[in-house]
């Protein structure tokens, strides 16, 4: 039969994402890859969870393996509410301002739901997290996008933009600002205290959500710890993501969304059609590991081995980048990203022909432009190649860009 | 702040499920409920699944823990083929006709994405599996709702229907006829071979697609194997749901997705944006027990329980149902429901009153109907209860059932 006739327009509208269509590449023996955003595997706590999981089977299999509520474990709220309360202060939460999620993920489609409608506008900063572009896409909301400096979004042009829309009458249509306060992907930078400050003031006065995504902010380097949009604002506020796919592992898919009490009732009713409850094995694992382990001591190996990675990949920027007249990086603080800029002219997704032929990785610009126009900066993860490879990758790296940039005329 | 201006229609529109709300009565201490349509975790593979889960999670960490493909575990699809091939005679499958979900519901879910329009039709049966309608709610679609009856829907009456959408112009806005092949949940029946026919001759007569979803087509405990809509009508015209939720353990979370496969890369598109994937964890789990184990021979004493639970029931019914006048129900072949109607003029819903007064608890129909109109129907559930509770259970209900009809002059 015709499909084609059958699809409705978002049936119509769905492309395979472009960074699933690269990361083929990165499984060609001898590639090396920054694409990919996933943790190590040697960094899960394999042992750990492998007992927690038989044990919570056995014994608690009347709850593990049945239907759970769509809100999520009781017992998993109650250790993540701890662990946010001691390590961020936050206070004044109980059960009812947590939902869990498949990964953060579903979250953005939910806020999607609960949010967006043809018409609505989203301010989003740029470059955009892939993945919320995705979801908020499938509702055709409009963007309106605000670029990121060093310390977060240009809160200059994000007053100025939000001037305007007032002008137009367009507030109204304004649901929320989306912001990854902490090693952002794909540009690796930190929202800083002041510009914090400056958002919530701009989203006090003109009654918008702040959307704050925060997957990496235990991943934290070096430096000081900022405190979040959702300790910084009024309650309500702040709807506030968190995930343990970064911090424990990928595969529990294990995802939170914390907020006001009514605002974590719609997301539950929107979770109850869309997959009724996610897996109640998966939580009680991990509530269970929280309950024995902590956390921050556990993670503290990773933090470690992150950190010496982005250090190789710094130093090897230094030493094959810096002869490139015009290049740019930042220098992330946590996470598990850098974001390399090259002089204008230069196209990262053209590019990747070039470094397809020497094996060398990466994710073009491209990808995470809310207006799918050519850039010159590509997303490099540090996280998974080892430290040898990091320092090939980028010496390999070096080679493309200049001899893209020689074919072009552009060095 | 003020979050009702920011929701969008969708996010306005949420309710929370009448059965949700009645199910909290069903935990008052000395209450009997039939309401439920959860397993009896005592029949989970809890020993089985316990060892299987450390063993994944020791050696094969780095698939189970980390991010997997959105299309699911490739091990499970050639575990899930192979049964299916088994047990049903289904040929030429391979990984790329399936996809694995968070349980049936997010396949309904992105049923609802991939096919519905505000202005499209979607074939139901009434009454309406009570997910099913919440996923195609969200959509905003329009049913055209065709009766149950002892042997699946009314096919005179589809027949009819389809020539007035037909007439009217409106046939290329029906995407789909979606029906529960076996053991329905609620009206416990199953679709003859003879409608099963019926419906795919229909459907081919007007291009449309047919949605089977069919979580219990393995637990029949009387009569024939009767063949799948997807077996018996020519490839691409069948979407089939399966889930391991009622033969495994609802607490894994994983449905299953089979068809053409163009339309499975559109679910695939569909899923990524949705919730990237599900748990590689609970995917690897259900393969290496589908490995190990002879699923059919594990559900046989399930299919037993089960099927002794429905007997005490029926018997039950005999004996307290059937001094009522005009009451009628259905004795199921196999499944987790019967559907019991009374005479008209009974509002099941409103006699729940008395029911809580009495401690016993069912569905009331109005849950299911496409237009939430009164009805004298109500859905029970006979897999949970003891032998001695379902019999006390429905005396109780008889007592309910002649007080509320006295009351109302009906009796």
């Amino acid at each position: 039969m015709n499909y084609k006739e059958k699809y409705s327009r978002l049936g119509k509208s769905l492309r395979s994402s472009l960074i699933r269509e690269l990361l083929k590449y990165a499984s060609i023996p001898n590639a090396i890859s920054f694409g990919g955003g996933v943790p190590d595997p040697e960094t899960f706590p394999r042992r750990e969870l492998s007992q927690i999981a038989a044990e919570v089977i056995e014994k608690e299999y009347a709850y593990v393996l049945q239907y759970s509520t769509t809100e999520g474990d009781p017992e998993l709220a109650k250790q993540m509410i701890n662990l946010l309360e001691r390590l961020y202060g936050f206070d004044n939460l109980n059960e009812d301002n947590i939902m869990f999620t498949t990964g953060s993920q579903q979250a953005l489609e939910l806020v999607g739901k609960i949010f967006l409608d043809e018409d609505s506008i989203a301010i989003v900063e740029d470059p955009f997290y892939l993945g919320a572009a995705s979801a908020f896409r499938m509702r055709n909301a409009k963007f309106i996008p605000i670029p990121l400096e060093d310390d977060g979004m240009n809160v200059d042009l994000l007053e100025k933009r939000l001037h305007e829309l007032d002008n137009k009458g367009l507030i109204p249509k304004v649901k929320f600002i989306y912001v990854i306060p902490n090693f952002h992907n794909p540009a690796g930078v930190t929202v800083s205290f002041e510009k914090r400050k400056k958002i919530i003031e701009l989203a006090e006065k003109y009654d918008l959500l702040i959307l704050e995504d925060d997957p990496y902010g235990l991943l934290r380097f070096e430096g000081e710890h900022i405190p979040s949009f959702f300790k910084l604002a009024e309650r309500g506020r702040v709807v506030l993501l968190n995930t343990f796919s970064k911090i424990l592992a990928p595969g529990l898919r294990i995802g939170a969304v914390l907020g006001d009490k009514e605002i974590i009732r719609k997301f539950v009713l929107a979770k109850q059609g869309t997959d009724l409850c996610s897996s109640a094995l998966t939580q009680r694992i991990a509530a269970r590991y929280l309950e024995r382990y902590d956390l921050v001591q556990q993670i503290a190996p990773t933090i470690k081995l992150y950190k010496s990675k982005k250090d190789v990949m710094m130093k090897a920027f230094d030493e094959y980048f810096s002869k490139i007249n015009g290049i740019k990086w930042i220098n992330p603080h946590g996470g598990l990203f850098t974001w390399v800029t090259l002089p204008e002219g230069f196209d990262t997704m053209e590019m990747f022909e070039i470094a397809k032929k020497k094996l060398v990785f990466y994710i073009p610009g491209q990808a995470f432009t809310p207006d799918d126009r050519v850039s010159p900066s590509m997303r490099m993860s540090f996280c998974l190649p080892s430290h040898e490879k990091i320092i090939e990758g980028v010496k390999r790296l070096s080679e493309v860009i200049v001899e893209y940039g020689k074919s072009k005329g552009l060095i």
